[in-house]
């Protein structure tokens, strides 16, 4: 049995590294601003005094406006008190993880990041895996099973549940009585992730629960909102659990994403998406040159895995190797959450970093990785 | 029995009053900026540069060693590894609520904001009430006590553990192998709070835990920090808990408390110690007019309580007609943790408020006092 340390501490670990490696760990956009973005930033002492000026409610509602709409969610319930704006996603995760009912099942898509999987289990729930291959195949789980839980996309392979499938878990949940919860963190990203998923659930007239995430797409060093969005019919004790939690998300972090979203439909998502491109590129063709490849070619999102052939060494080793060389990866065995020896071939980096600090931690992982293997 | 809401929801519901009433709800400073504090807000457009250039734990630790000498915590374990920078206060609650042994037995101050009991309760632990009869008694709870909450200075009535008290608490602690854990978000408000609680607890050989918040002391629309620390002694998977939860807060809001936290000591403090002050003055003499008084006159912290006589209407009833004239205050009941009838007759109201505000408000209450009492 691997032994298990959760992703989030090997991310704390790169991010206190006083030796300053490199950090390809997490998945939080570390990049310089861009000009666009930089006057968006110049403008937040201004929002210190429209906070002031502007009730609250005002300013969130615009913030969810126009993210949701950034992001093609036409139908999500803006304005309707269904949609909390909380620190962070994960906080959001945690609140639903709280109002779940107590011993509840939850079947969870496998692999996953594993904080989903943790938190639900902490909060003293069941957790059953869902693979990709079963919800590629429309094979949805029955009782005992009370939840679903899909990250769309789901990190770290970038899967995208397609909108036939989603109708398909949707129908299928109604039937059998279950909550559909999705974690969209990393949705911006991606315009193939972009389906109106809001109007999906709704039509199939499920009960569903969806985490949205700004932290995933603009640099705004962890200034960021976590949304939790929940259906009409959803009966479970959310705002109770976020009032425990939360009184509520700053004014000025919710202009900053008004903002910020504004300029994603100004260019910004082209922007983002030509540096990740880029930045993955350079890694195909590093690796490529000592034998290596990316485990998912069609990914879209920040983050890549790199798949480790077995003849050479798993990524437990290859991990330690490169911490020697100061760069910091996250070995995929903990997404792994049921079944951690499954993800012991896979390495997973952050391409949502400036582009000479990608290719020189890659050009170090190629060479870490040709010592290590034996030639043949 | 009595109902109880629990606070922070008439909180979000204060925040939320699209009639724009007056909101004397929460303790969080929402006041105009000062001169000095929006030159600092001016400065964070550079400090988002700042968080590219500089590692992450230079600027964490600046910020600790500004915030801990700013409120008097010379012996606080700054640079340890011991402080966590969290999102919020709460947030810290719940990550120690989360790292108690399953099944603890937990003596909780009473009464205290609502919000402490219901965090450690959702999280599966045991809850007994320490009165503040007792504490000034020091008579501490023995076995099967295994935590003793202390909220210091306390929220609502102000009440400061006296230095000699708190030693103590410390010492009986070491005998009956608990833990000692302090909730200070309110400490740096009070100069008599500042005693330095980590000296005091260290020489006792205690086994403690503290949270401090910056979220009480400065207007910055929840860009804050709740500080959990912990000491040597300390053998609970605080960090595991941590790890869960965040994987840290924001370098540009820690350069801001950094700045915010030399601000206080120069003069920044007495800034907002006055205008507090002149708050309450103005409270205490309109509701004088009605022959209403403060239950806790030497209360020196950013909130008040309010005693009704019991020949008059009742708290539940004052807040009602409150709302109906649009000022949100709260009824304390569900301060009164475990015993919510004990709190009928008190009304708290935040003082951090600009002046107009809380004169206004409370002249409002005082009108709708005379109105629902029989004249005799």
């Amino acid at each position: 049995m691997t032994e298990v340390v959760n992703l989030t501490t090997m991310e704390v670990d790169a991010l206190i590294d006083v030796d300053g490696g490199l950090n390809l760990t997490d998945g939080h956009a570390r990049l310089v601003l861009t000009p666009q973005q930089s006057d968006i930033v110049a403008r937040i002492p201004g929002m210190f005094e429209e906070a002031v000026r502007r009730p609250f409610p005002e300013i969130e509602l615009a913030a969810h406006k126009a993210f949701f709409e950034a992001i093609g969610q036409h139908s999500a319930p803006v304005g309707s008190g269904r949609i909390l704006s909380c620190y962070s996603s994960t906080l959001a995760t945690d609140i639903v993880a709280r109002a779940l009912p107590a011993g509840a099942t939850v079947a969870v898509l496998h692999p996953t990041f594993d904080n989903i999987a943790d938190l639900l289990k902490t909060r003293g729930l069941e957790l059953v895996p869902l693979t990709e291959e079963e919800l590629l195949a429309e094979q949805w789980p029955g009782a005992p099973v009370n939840a679903i839980v899909v990250t769309l996309p789901n990190n770290p392979t970038g899967l995208i549940t397609p909108e036939g499938h989603l109708k398909s878990l949707a129908e299928h949940a109604v039937r059998h009585n279950q909550i559909v919860i999705i974690d969209a963190s990393f949705r911006g990203q991606v315009r193939d992730a972009q389906y109106d998923t809001y109007a999906v659930l709704d039509a199939a007239g499920a009960d569903w629960i969806t985490i949205e995430d700004t932290g995933k797409l603009w640099p705004t060093h962890e200034l960021k909102i976590g949304l939790l969005a929940y259906s009409e019919r959803t009966n479970l004790p959310i705002e109770h659990a976020f009032s425990e939690s939360l009184l509520a998300a700053s004014p000025v972090v919710l202009q900053l994403i008004t903002d910020l979203a504004g300029d994603w439909v100004d260019g910004g998502y082209e922007r983002a998406r030509e540096l990740v491109e880029r930045n993955r590129t350079v890694v195909k063709e590093t690796l490529a040159q000592v034998g290596l490849k990316l485990a998912d070619p069609d990914s879209q999102i920040s983050v890549a895995r790199i798949e480790l052939p077995e003849a050479g060494p798993d990524s437990a080793v290859l991990h330690k190797e490169m911490l020697k060389r100061g760069v910091h990866v996250l070995p995929c065995a903990p997404f792994h959450w049921a079944d951690p020896e499954s993800g012991l071939r896979f390495i997973r980096i952050s391409l949502a970093r400036p582009f000479e600090t990608v290719q020189k931690a890659i050009q170090t992982m190629a060479e870490a990785y040709k010592d290590l293997t034996p030639t043949s």
